[in-house]
C-alpha cells in the first residue's frame, strides 16, 4: 500500500458525512498510529446541494457514484448508503473486484450478501471490514473474530437495536403508550420518521444477528428464520404488569447452537429487573458471550448515532492501514460451513400469556383446560377485573413448554367468543 | 515466518500448565484459523516432578529456561513465571534481543518495564503482547488500540481486581469478616495461599491502572502513584451501613486525565447500588470507558483464573499468527509522550467518614467544627449509639473536598482523646 492513502465515500448521510468530517479532523491522529498520511479523492451522494451538517469539498463530488471508479488509485471506499441490494450491491462488488478495499456499516448488505462479497474479497486479496454493521460503537466483531478466536462459543445475544429498547424504556418510565413514545423516538432522531417499521418487527436485529451468528460459529450466513417479532404488539399494560412481577421487556436477539443445529431469533423477553440485561436502557446495545473458557462476557455500548458507527468505520481503516489482511468473517470463505437450522417447534421458554376476556363464569376454566391439553402446566395466574366493562385480565405465566405446544394451544382463542383479543405471548428469558 | 510455528513456554504454574494444554487441545483449530500449524518444543519449569492439572512431554523439559535458548528456531515464547523482574525480565529481554515474538500475562513486569521491552521488540521488529495482563479474559487492551484507535478517550475506569471483588461481595452476602472471608477465597483458589497482599492492598490493581493508562493516553507508563489503597481497612461495619445508604463499596481503579495532567488511582470506593458498577460482583472484572465519539462503553468478564487468562494469551497468539506486526503500546515508543501528574491534593471527591467515639457531650461538635474549619460541608449524619461501651458511632456523608483539606481535617484525630479509632475515610464515586 502507498504511504498515501486515497480515500472514497459513496453516501453522504448522516453516518457518511459524520465520517467525512471525522476522517479530515482525525489526520494527523490516523498518521501517528497507522504511518499512513490518508487523503479523501472523491465523494458520492445523490444531491451535491443538499443542507449538510459539515461542509464538503465540491470538487471531488460525484453525483454517479459508479463514476468514481474512473478514479485511479483508490485504496479504501466507505459505502454509506445501506441498501441490501442495488446500488449499495453493485458499489461494493465493483470495488472489490478492483482491489480495493470496503469498509461499510451495511448490515442489510452483508447480511444478505456477505457470503458471496467476502469470498470477493478474499480472491482478490483485499480487506471488506463491517464492524460498524452490529452495535454501532461497540466493537463486538472484531472482539469474536480477533480476541476470542480460540474460544468454543455456545451462545451470543443481546439488546441489537437501540431504536426499541428506548421505546420500552421509555413506555416504563412515563407510563406512555407505544404510539405516542414512537413519536417521541422520530423525533429525537432514534427512530426514522418516514418507515420505523425494520426497527419496530425485528428486522434490524435479525440482520445483525446473522451476522453475529455466521462469526461466533464460523458459519455460512443462514436463510432460515426461526423467530422473528418486533414490539409492535407491546402494550403500556404488558409493560406495567411485567413490573409488578419484577420483570422488564427487552427486545432480544439471540443466536445460539443447540445440539449441533443453529438457533437464531429476535422477540421480546422478559427478563429479571434485577438481571444485567433488565438494566441496559434507552439506546444502549449490549451483547453477551458465552465460551469456554472465557466464561460470559459483556460488551455494552452506544449502538447507534453517527459517532459511535464511525468510530467503528474507523476502526476498520485503522485495521486496513496498519496492513492486517484479515478474512471478512475471520476465519476462509473455504472453511465456513453450512450449519442445520434449529427446528423452531422444539424452543422451550416459560410464557407470559395476557387474556382480555369477558367476565363470565367458566372462561378461566376454559383457558386453563386448554392449557393442560397441551400439557402447558401454570406457574401463576394474576386476574384483575375491569368491573364497569364486565371484562378482566388475566396473565397466566407457564412452567416451560415449547413452541408447538404453545402456537397449537393458543390456536383455539382466534375464535373464542369469551375472549375479546387474541392473546399476547411474551416468552421468559431463560 | 515458517509454516510450523515453535513455541515455548516458560512457567508452568496454574496458568502455564492450562495454556500447554489448550495449545495441544487446540492445534488444528489455530490451524484452521491461522493457516499455521503449531509446535511446543520447549517448556521450563523449576520443578521437572511437580504434580501437575495436565500431562508433560518431559522430553523438551528445560530446568533452566535460559537454556532454552539453545534450541533454535523458537517463534513465539510465553513467559508465565510472572515476576516483575529477575528471571522474568531476562527471559523477556533475551527472546526480544533474538527476535523471538514474546507473550506474557506478566502485569508486574509490564507495568514496571514495559517501556524498554516495548522498546526493544520494536527494534527486533518482533511483537510483545500482554493482552492477559490487564483483567484476564476481557480483551481490554486490543479493544483500546485497535478498535477504539481513534477516539478521544478522557477515563478508564473499572474493578480490576477479581480477589477483592469476591471478598466484598462476600461479606456483604454473608455477614462475615473481612479475615474469616479472605480466608474462604483463599480456599476457593480466588487469593494466594501465601501472600495475599498484593491483591488486598491494591498493588496488582494499580499494575493494571499503570497499563490502561499508557494504551488509553499514548503515554510512557507512568512513575509516580496519586493513591493506592487496598481494602484491608474496610470493616463489615462498613458494608453495613453503606447498605443502608443504598451504596456498595467497590475497589475501583481509574485513569483519567484531569486538565492534561495524568491521574492514577486504586481505591475503595462507595457506589450506587442502583449502578452498573454496584453490581458487578464476585470475581468479576469490569472495565469502562468514556470518550468521544464512542460515549460509555463497558466491557465485563471474568478477571482471572487459567481459562479466561488463556484465552488472551491465545488471542495473542493468533493476532502473531496472522502476521499483524504491531506496536506493543498501540502506537511506536518514538511517539509516545510523558504526561504530567496530577496533583493528588487537588483531588475532589464526597467523603464518607466514620468515627468511632467516646459517647460524651460535645464530641459531635469537635468533630463538626474541624470539619467546618477545613471548609468540608456535611451532607448527612448518621449517628449509633453503643449505650453498653458507653460509645458511638457517627457517620459523615460529605460534600465534595480536596484530598488536601480531608488529609488536613482529619490529621488532628490521631490523638483526640474522645475518638477510639482514627475516622475510616472512604471516597463516593462521582
Amino acid at each position: 500500500m502507498n504511504k498515501v492513502i486515497n480515500i472514497a465515500i459513496v453516501g453522504l448521510g448522516q453516518i457518511g458525512i459524520y465520517l467525512y468530517n471525522e476522517l479530515i479532523q482525525k489526520k494527523k491522529e490516523i498518521e501517528i498510529k497507522t504511518g499512513k498520511k490518508i487523503k479523501i479523492v472523491a465523494i458520492s451522494a445523490k444531491n451535491k446541494k443538499k443542507k449538510r451538517a459539515f461542509k464538503i469539498d465540491k470538487q471531488i463530488f460525484y453525483s454517479n457514484p459508479l463514476k468514481i471508479f474512473k478514479k485511479k488509485n483508490i485504496d479504501v471506499l466507505f459505502e454509506c448508503i445501506g441498501l441490501s441490494d442495488g446500488i449499495s450491491k453493485k458499489i461494493v462488488e465493483t470495488a472489490l473486484k478492483k482491489k480495493i478495499n470496503v469498509i461499510t456499516p451495511n448490515k442489510a448488505l452483508i447480511a444478505k450478501h456477505g457470503d458471496n462479497l467476502a469470498k470477493l474479497a478474499e480472491l482478490n486479496k483485499v480487506n471488506l471490514e463491517f464492524e460498524a454493521s452490529v452495535a454501532g460503537g461497540i466493537p463486538i466483531l472484531r472482539t469474536i473474530k480477533d480476541s476470542l478466536a480460540t474460544n468454543k462459543l455456545k451462545k451470543v445475544f443481546g439488546i441489537l437495536n437501540g431504536t426499541t429498547n428506548y421505546i420500552l424504556t421509555e413506555m416504563e418510565n412515563t407510563n406512555e403508550n407505544f404510539s405516542k413514545v414512537l413519536r417521541k423516538a422520530q423525533l429525537l432522531g432514534y427512530a426514522e420518521p418516514g418507515n420505523p417499521k425494520l426497527d419496530l418487527n425485528g428486522f434490524d436485529a435479525f440482520a445483525k444477528v446473522r451476522i453475529l451468528s455466521s462469526i461466533a460459529f464460523n458459519s455460512k450466513i443462514s436463510k432460515s428464520r426461526c423467530i422473528m417479532e418486533g414490539i409492535e404488539n407491546i402494550e403500556l399494560k404488558d409493560i406495567k404488569i411485567a413490573n409488578q412481577l419484577n420483570l422488564r421487556i427487552k427486545l432480544l436477539g439471540i443466536s445460539q447452537v443447540i445440539d449441533n443445529k443453529l438457533f437464531e431469533s429476535v422477540h421480546p423477553c422478559l427478563v429479571s429487573k434485577d438481571s444485567y440485561i433488565g438494566n441496559v436502557s434507552g439506546v444502549m446495545n449490549a451483547v453477551i458471550l458465552e465460551g469456554k473458557p472465557i466464561g460470559g462476557t459483556i460488551l455494552q455500548g452506544e449502538g447507534a448515532g453517527p459517532g459511535p458507527t464511525s468510530s467503528s468505520l474507523l476502526s476498520d481503516l485503522v485495521f486496513i492501514l496498519r496492513g492486517r489482511l484479515g478474512n471478512p468473517f475471520g476465519i476462509s470463505y473455504k472453511k465456513r460451513k453450512k450449519i442445520d437450522t434449529f427446528n423452531n417447534n422444539n424452543y422451550v421458554n416459560s410464557l407470559y400469556l395476557r387474556f382480555e376476556v369477558k367476565d363470565k363464569p367458566g372462561v378461566l376454566s376454559l383457558i386453563t383446560n386448554r392449557l393442560a391439553k397441551y400439557k402447558i402446566s401454570v406457574k401463576r395466574i394474576i386476574q384483575t377485573p375491569d368491573k364497569k366493562n364486565n371484562r378482566a385480565t388475566i396473565v397466566i405465566i407457564t412452567h416451560k413448554t415449547t413452541e408447538l405446544n404453545s402456537t397449537k394451544c393458543l390456536e383455539i382463542f382466534k375464535k373464542s367468543k369469551f375472549i375479546t383479543k387474541f392473546p399476547t405471548l411474551i416468552r421468559l428469558y431463560n
